[in-house]
């Protein structure tokens, strides 16, 4: 769909499909209260007030339909500022279809997808960002996407670079007014200022586009390999850690729908143990760490766990596997099988890479440190100043991303620009390109193929 | 569950599960008001209107879980009769679950399939048959499903009942009256006018009880097996049949999961074609209709079109063939590849068979009178005096069907006691028998294991 705004009246069935005990359809446009009052004979919904709700037989040509539950919502009052109905019938996909039906006999038209967020946006009722928020808060499986969504959608996000933006322009205002007394040579707009201005925009842009590594972790989920020679423990170690939590997992509709991980949530953040499943039955011939589909997995990984039999590893085994993970990755050692050790298997402590590394002992088997090692999960993302403290923005939106970047890339020219004291009209010029990249984020300035590109992967009836 | 009354507040999700635009929690109870009251901050719900809407965020212990929208219903106006509440959050699995735990830290219980029903018909909202019309309503995947469970829903079919059944209550306390002055001998019921009331009350119950065989297969869907010689055409007829309705049908989410049936709806009622997955694969090898698993295929149809190669079937093959079909069985005979017909192979027209039967010459491969055995197949159900008129009521539920069965054994016993004059005690015995069966159907008398039985099928939230 092209998201061409028209002022047409549209529907579309808003809960998920299935069968229920209630079914919603919206109808949304101008001539959502008429339209809609046509099929009901009990009292008439013009006359009603706004946000009220109204019982009674849904009739079509004589039939009846459903017996209904119709709230209504008169302009702007509504979810996307328009006229709007909510029609609530028994849960049942053939009446929902029977009143799409009779509503397109009646001239209103199934919306397409995200056309009720985008005439929300269209009319003003929530910004770009807000907007693309809704689709990631109905998405979210984990309270660490949920909350981030769910600030985005209130605007903190679009609120602090709406302010930022604001000032901005207004130097760049005042930088035009200088241009249209072009030949007198004053300087309404400090230039001092106006580089203190930068400096902090530049710091507050730089911190939400350098929230997005851990953003798009947390929206997509960690990323964990567990890696090790075989019968160090690996399907043991992820067994332990799946089962007290699977219930959990289990009672979020979709969780794991058509993936081949295995997802975990700790603590509100989505862990995915990328493909153990190869790990798991892995064939008896050794297969050092490092090589083949194991290191593929690795390179891939956020988080590497490298499991190790505490009682059959050489200190030499253990440098040659730790060394053979690439140095960017967080690794977590963990030295398995501790319930079994017996005199002579000490454990190793003295390695360097055990004290430059998360090192934790542990028994799969028994179930020995495993909470611990959860808590070095959490730990090895960083979120202490972050999401944690619960008033960072977290930027989540690859696309919010892009334009931050290409904010940062405006203000380094305006203050490569400033330091070489160019002419106010090509100083304008950076300041505007800046501005436009900011108003990208919000849909101040946008175009349709961008919100083509955003509401056409939101689900029909939102 | 033991649906037991309880007095307490409850909550469910009333969506279906997974991902939408919207998700909806009802929550019903002397409480509801107040209890979502402490998660709404911004107004103060237990001050405002029955039936009004008011939107706002919904926080728990400082934390923001969504913005919603909170529909309030004061009792006695509600599904259930009690104080409601509507939650209407963004259609996350995630924010919906999170409410559900929310609402039970503040002490509101998950209810139990079919709670919020149940509270209905103990509140009033409902007699018994209106609930279960609910549940059928639900699930009702077809127009004549729809229709016969939307009658019964808003009563109907109760209202039937319950002028009989007090006219009959009338006769009982008068019976009654007569035994109080048991040694004078009076009579205050005349004999005959109650006899004319139970004649004419068995008529209409007799009536109600035999619609259910075309209830029944309405509700279940009527069975079909197209029988027939190897190369007769059985599969191309099939595929003739389902082609062109096979998106109708899809488009009814649902219908088709977990069967091994191919499901075609014409003019709104559902047409089961049974297992014919295996007559379409048939060996090679000549199998005769009537042996091993099409005779069992057969024996459990309500229809069974017996399809024959015009060019290749002789009469006494045909005759051999259909007198295998037990005879209670609606047969429709269709003579197929009529647009192979070479001058030899002369349409048999005059065997006894073809014209006590439904007949039909076709061709599958050209669609040749594809509609007209569709029309075949509807007119099969003798529907006219039936469903189509629209004016009379059809039974579609096996337990009011048993009751109905009842109600006629009492009333036939009335009969008989009136026949041989009984006396006052023994005839006011009969008639309860069958005040009782009478109102079984609508719940004025019912039980705890019936309720059960009733209810513990519902879906959770309804």
């Amino acid at each position: 769909m092209l998201p061409i705004y028209k002022e047409d009246t549209i529907a579309a069935i808003a809960t998920p499909p299935g069968i229920g005990a209630l079914g919603i359809i919206r109808v949304s446009g101008p001539d959502a209260i008429e339209k809609v009052n046509l099929l009901f004979p009990k009292k008439d919904l013009t006359k009603v007030k706004t946000h009220t709700l109204h019982f009674g037989p849904l009739m079509y040509d004589g039939e009846l339909i459903d017996e209904v539950l119709v709230s209504v919502f008169k302009a702007p009052n509504s979810f996307t500022g328009e006229n709007s109905i909510e029609i609530s019938c028994h849960g049942s996909p053939f009446i929902l279809q029977k009143v799409m039906e009779v509503l397109a006999a009646i001239g209103v038209r199934p919306a397409g997808p995200g056309e009720y967020t985008l005439r929300a946006f269209m009319n003003g009722r929530m910004d770009l960002s807000q907007a693309e928020a809704v689709a990631d808060l109905i998405a979210a499986e984990s309270e660490s996407v949920h909350k981030t969504a769910i600030q985005q959608m209130r605007g903190g996000f679009s609120e602090q670079i709406k302010e930022l933006r604001s000032q901005l322009l207004n130097f760049a205002s005042l930088i035009e007014l200088e241009l249209d007394f072009g030949e007198e040579d004053v300087e309404f707009a400090d230039r001092n200022t106006l580089m203190q201005l930068l400096n902090n925009t530049y710091t507050q842009v730089k911190k939400l586009a350098d929230s997005f590594q851990l953003g798009n972790v947390i929206k997509s989920g960690v990323k964990v390999v567990i890696a090790g020679r075989p019968n160090a423990g690996k399907s043991t170690l992820l067994n332990a850690l799946l089962n007290e939590e699977r219930a959990i997992v289990s009672e979020i509709a979709g969780t794991t729908r058509d993936t081949i991980e295995d997802i975990l949530i700790i603590d509100g953040i989505k862990f995915r143990f990328i493909d153990t499943a190869g790990i798991r039955h892995s064939t008896e011939t050794i297969e050092m760490i490092g090589i083949g589909r194991t290191f593929e997995k690795i390179k891939d990984a956020d988080i590497v766990i490298y499991l190790y039999d505490v009682n059959s590893t050489t200190e030499e085994m253990l440098s040659l596997d730790i060394e053979a993970i690439p140095s960017n990755k967080k690794i977590i050692l963990a030295a398995n099988k501790i319930d079994q050790m017996s005199e002579e298997s000490s454990l190793i402590t003295n390695n360097q890479q055990l004290t430059t590394n998360n090192f934790l002992p542990l028994s799969a088997k028994t179930g020995q440190n495993i909470e611990a090692l959860k808590n070095l999960l959490i730990q090895s993302l960083d979120l202490n100043t972050n999401l944690q403290s619960g008033n960072d923005t977290i930027i989540t939106n690859v696309r919010h991303y892009n334009s931050l970047i290409n904010t940062l890339r405006a203000i380094e020219n305006i203050i490569s620009g400033l330091n070489i004291s160019i002419t106010g009209d090509l100083l304008a010029a950076d300041i505007h390109a800046a501005l436009n990249s900011m108003a990208e984020i919000t849909g101040e300035i946008t175009n349709d193929e961008i919100l083509g590109n955003i509401f056409g992967k939101f689900c029909i009836g939102k």
